[in-house]
């Protein structure tokens, strides 16, 4: 019935319905986006496993599976393109990448153009530096990183443009599943760099969607 | 000598330089400001008591103590406006005041219109209801809470502009110096909220800033 | 033998007998309830999934499997009317249901006449406003949020009787297993909101119970 | 100005105006006491101490200062008797004291009947089983304890009545300023007690009074 | 070869060789039971699932595997007794009956008298109270609690022999595995209390064994 | 009135009557003092500081001040003596010395003979062996250590006798007041190790003169 | 692509290419190590299971898998020999070995003399001081611990040479997954010890080797 | 007497005699002075507020106060110089000066070529990397860094020698008394990187005096 679709975390027009797919089966998830489907809208379901994705994709086959990113998307209409300039996504160890990619595939399906900058960590940081010009060209960036979570400080030292930190939960032992990166970016000496919460690629794309609209 | 001046919180032109006041003597603060103030600068400087900020007054004149916000100005020349629009700040109880008006000070040292909307807590929510107007109008929302940190959720809800969370240190027992309200702000579920470190106003008003800025 | 029955969670007369489900197998908790209905008692198990409710039921044909609260109830004579007026049972998302339904059944178990508002989360503050008639109904109030749980504080703003707080470990992240809800509803800036342990849904029933009896 | 007093935790019609005294100077408490008292609440004003007591009282002589509990009253006109019963504050040790006392102060303020049961610790449990009447007499209970939070869970197997239990910060070591005795009572084995915050008396007896109230 | 035995934990003459199970395979711990036998030890092998101790016992025919304490023991010569009395193991909940299992297993290997307690928590303290007789008759109490771990301190009061208190795992939510009843067990109100690590049976049982021994 | 008497910490006859001091005025601890006193009773007063103490012996001039042990005793007929064997107190570091203290003059009191071995600590592991026969003719062994809290597990290896562990708060950084030392003993390889709170010297002694009774 | 392999780890010239193999597939990890064996490197794999290993073995029947250490080592060339002793490391426990195998492994990869002193915890000293001689011997130490942590303290206090301790993740309950043996290790009173993250015996190897360098 | 002399973290010959003057009086520390210098050792006082060291000082005319460090020396025979090479020791922000000047007075009294690269914070990353040669040459590091501890991590990367890092207790909010920056540091994506305790400059300098030693 009506209870199983959650509007809750709803965003606004022109935007697209989002489906937090973890914890919710295949049967839900269809449900909840024939629901969805019906009114018109385009659709992102994150936090999805291979095989729900699979199974969801038999009732919707015009759906795309985002493999790294974990999500699955319906677009029934082309996302209207709004955003000032590029939301750039920075990313440094191969781990961090699924984060990296819910949180592009979230911008792209809210209108943004995107990039992404990869493989850019702070003990390398000759990498970082030899894109510079990436860096400065960008409207927004949101700066994904584990372990000790200091690349956003270093980016934020190196552009005027807001920047978004998500830290991830990439790591063992004393990164206790990300808190050890939360907090070296909660207390980031670059000033200016705001935070979400541990692996949410998602809410960052919010936010910088938010800033990148005109 | 020049290990006197703690640049890392220095932003970049067009901006004030800012000069954390905490653990510095007022001796200290006036070397620094005398340093910054000799190349013409605009300075900010946070986190300083009453006595301290009397002190230096001594040596600047023409500062200007902001006793809500524990900050001291020195302007030479006028802040330049480049905001887009209007950042507004919200708050809710009367200990929250001070991290409040420091982001306030921030914003207006930065070239910023920025408003305060003030006693409007979640436990009373038609205050906040009351305010819609004000809320619709901002370009960029500060929203500043302790104890549970439910104010920036229920303000995401309420607009599509960004919002960017601070969480106090306001309360006792297990608001635990304020991680009680950080918490509460990660997992906002109001998707796009951003996070920054406790009672950092200061921090909050540089990233309004950075989105503010054409 | 005896030792298998749990006592630690038994009530008074007129409730019913009540057995924790966590960690028990089928074939304990058969026996457990063998013994208790010898005695005329009703029955609730609590925290047991499908499975094993099932096999329980082989042995039990007419007891009652709530499959969205996870419990097993027998009744043996219906349970006796003695609460003053209806309790309400406030809920947010989707994941929060499970809960919700646990104190559903608890307060039915009890006697009292039990409703549920659900998909009314803060960011969405509207949904939880129209219902405000219910609200101000309802003798005693359970309300269940995950996350940054700051439900309570706004239905503890909106109504004179007394909330209880459930705080439950949906999230991921920063919402550290339901911590961060949990830290939330201690520090309500509603007073009089008291609250129970993450995810019990059952002690807030028993709870709202005792407050409802006349 | 107006913006000095802080409403958002403002109680209902029939009770107290309350005012939180931490952090406020005298002058700061005098100017709201003296904005509320015009229109003719009863006012209390907790978390004081006696030196601010004594400054405010010079302004207000008819105020009352209770040391045990760190509360000031006003009486401007007797609190409306509307309790149904008795409620009763027992707790364990010496340094509980101010955090019953606290509780005293608002059940009476808020027109209950109200008892205390002390010097009643777990460890010499012969002295709370000897007040087993008391116990049984009360309409709602308030148990207060530090250290290891047992009491609670011991008062709410002898009694049928709801149990509102308040740690505090009593202790030394791993109290850790209460949190043991708050993890003591959120985990009560005693199905049906709720907890307030650290040294929350003030919580706990609005809690017990919109219980108490007919 | 020899590094598999791992004699950093063993114990002096006159007890036992042990084994902590846990983390090995049944290969391993039959290699170290069989280099351990030769020299015509008896043998205690704690923290063992079924499957484990069953593929050991195919080895060792005569090792006894004792289901709810999880303990494998093997004796080839009867334990000396040499306790000064009896040690009396007391628990509440049906779940804590595996940890105060294998304190008793232990206790006897080491050769003591032991007798176990249960279903006496403290939210039905009459219970216990039946029960002083065998409590004042004990040389050594082992006191096994988890959730709020209060029980320790009642059994404290009552007598005035050693009490070595065990908190265990059992529970949920803000339970953390223990950490609650560890906590309350160490801010214990009855002096004298003595704890070990969470679910550690073994540990208090070797406590008890030397304290018991004349 | 009586409520000023905290008999929390008391003890059974025999032993002395006990007066937490902490918290409370020279003027409350006279009091209770001299209902105490009345009795006929020998009392111990711990956690002191000099100023209180002074004040309180001119009350009491026959009451010793222990200044490393801020305590102070009244001793109206001499402590009987009934322990089996010594007491031995074993301490590391010079900051330890107040907690290992607390416990020797707690010892003395409750009829204990007493002795205390200092300066042994981990890092120069020859002072301790060049002490073995001391340890082993103790008949308990109380280790006080603060930072990393490793010596209880040393002597645990050395002796066969009961060890109860008491961490200190001594330390800094990632000490946590103690927490580092209280963990470490916790999970002490040498089983058998009892554990009290962080500077619980006087429970260590309890617990020890218990174990030490005939 | 390029994406694929993870450079973060990545070590300076005459070093072995290091691949992190935790939450790589069998074939991810193939593509990196063909990419990089292409180059002519060395290649070390990091915890890595039985399963995957195997998987990779076939593609490159070179390699070596070290089953203790979870390492897979491709020597194309052998490491030059350039250290200016031996580094030894030391461990206690069974349950250790894998931490202190892999930073054998790694050492070796770097082109160090490396030894083993294995079976020497602190509740039973004399194995340890038996071995003084090899401790002296060493040039560096790498110190391996679970639980309370506390030989790095030891070993500390028994030679001059730099000493770096990794803390384990074995242990239960209030070993929280070696958060004790870390903090142990933070807090030791053997001035000069460093310490690494919880299990990370690579890293102490790649510091060991460092320091061992000429 | 003897007791006061805590010789359990003396250093080996050579090295000055060290005290811990934290909590310790000036008579204190200058009898334990006497003793040490009695033997003609070097002295270092460490952890020292300017009163107490000028006490201290009138005994010891000729020893001398490190204000910015807040140590004492006392060389009674010039430290013999036996470094390989010169230590380095690397700070980010003003409020690090204190742990980073311990550090070098540590470095020096045992006999090492030290050196100060202070100002390089990771926000302005640019200044670090301006100082590339600097760094180069340096034969171990000692970095130091407050709120997110990013400094070592790029260090690390810039450089192959050793890296000691010290977190410092500089922060607020969500820094949490140096615990962020410790956590970074344990988590460093540089491998090698090892660590010592908040504010520990002492100990680091002890570690790379080892490291330096030919
Ligand atoms: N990966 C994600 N992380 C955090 N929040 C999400 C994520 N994906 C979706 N959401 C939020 O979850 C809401 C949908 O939740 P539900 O109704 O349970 O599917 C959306 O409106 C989003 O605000
Ligand atoms: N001791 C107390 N503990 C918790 N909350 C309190 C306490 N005293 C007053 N309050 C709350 O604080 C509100 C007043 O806060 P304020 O406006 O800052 O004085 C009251 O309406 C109460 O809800
Ligand atoms: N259940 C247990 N809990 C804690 N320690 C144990 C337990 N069982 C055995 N031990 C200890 O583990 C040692 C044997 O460990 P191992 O050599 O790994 O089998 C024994 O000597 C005991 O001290
Ligand atoms: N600042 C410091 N931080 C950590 N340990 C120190 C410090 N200063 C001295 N120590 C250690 O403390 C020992 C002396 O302690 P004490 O005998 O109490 O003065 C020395 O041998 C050092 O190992
Ligand atoms: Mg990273
Ligand atoms: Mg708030
Ligand atoms: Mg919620
Ligand atoms: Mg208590
Ligand atoms: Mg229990
Ligand atoms: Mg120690
Ligand atoms: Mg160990
Ligand atoms: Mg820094």
């Amino acid at each position: 019935g009506d209870a199983m679709v959650d509007h809750h975390r709803s965003l606004r027009q022109g935007f697209p319905e989002v489906v937090f797919g973890a914890g919710k089966s295949a049967g839900q998830i269809e449900r909840i986006m024939a629901s969805l489907a019906a009114r018109g809208n385009n659709i992102l379901v994150t936090r999805l496993d291979e095989a729900k994705a699979l199974a969801v994709k038999e009732a919707f086959p015009v759906a795309v599976w985002h493999a790294a990113a974990r999500c699955l998307t319906l677009e029934q209409k082309p996302a209207e393109r709004r955003g000032r300039g590029t939301v750039l996504v920075v990313s440094a160890g191969t781990s961090d990448l699924p984060v990296a990619a819910e949180a592009l595939v979230t911008l792209r399906m809210m209108g943004n153009d995107a990039e992404h900058l990869y493989d850019v960590g702070v003990a390398g940081i000759h990498r970082l530096l030899a894109r510079r010009e990436a860096l400065a060209a960008a409207s927004v960036l949101i700066v994904v990183a584990g372990m000790e979570g200091a690349l956003p400080s270093v980016v934020g030292g190196l552009v005027d443009r807001p920047v978004i930190a998500v830290p991830t939960s990439v790591g063992y032992g004393a990164s206790f599943g990300g808190i050890a990166a939360l907090l070296g970016m909660l207390n980031s000496c670059a000033a200016g760099v705001t935070v979400v919460n541990i692996d949410n690629g998602f809410g960052a794309a919010v936010a910088a969607s938010k800033i990148n609209r005109d």
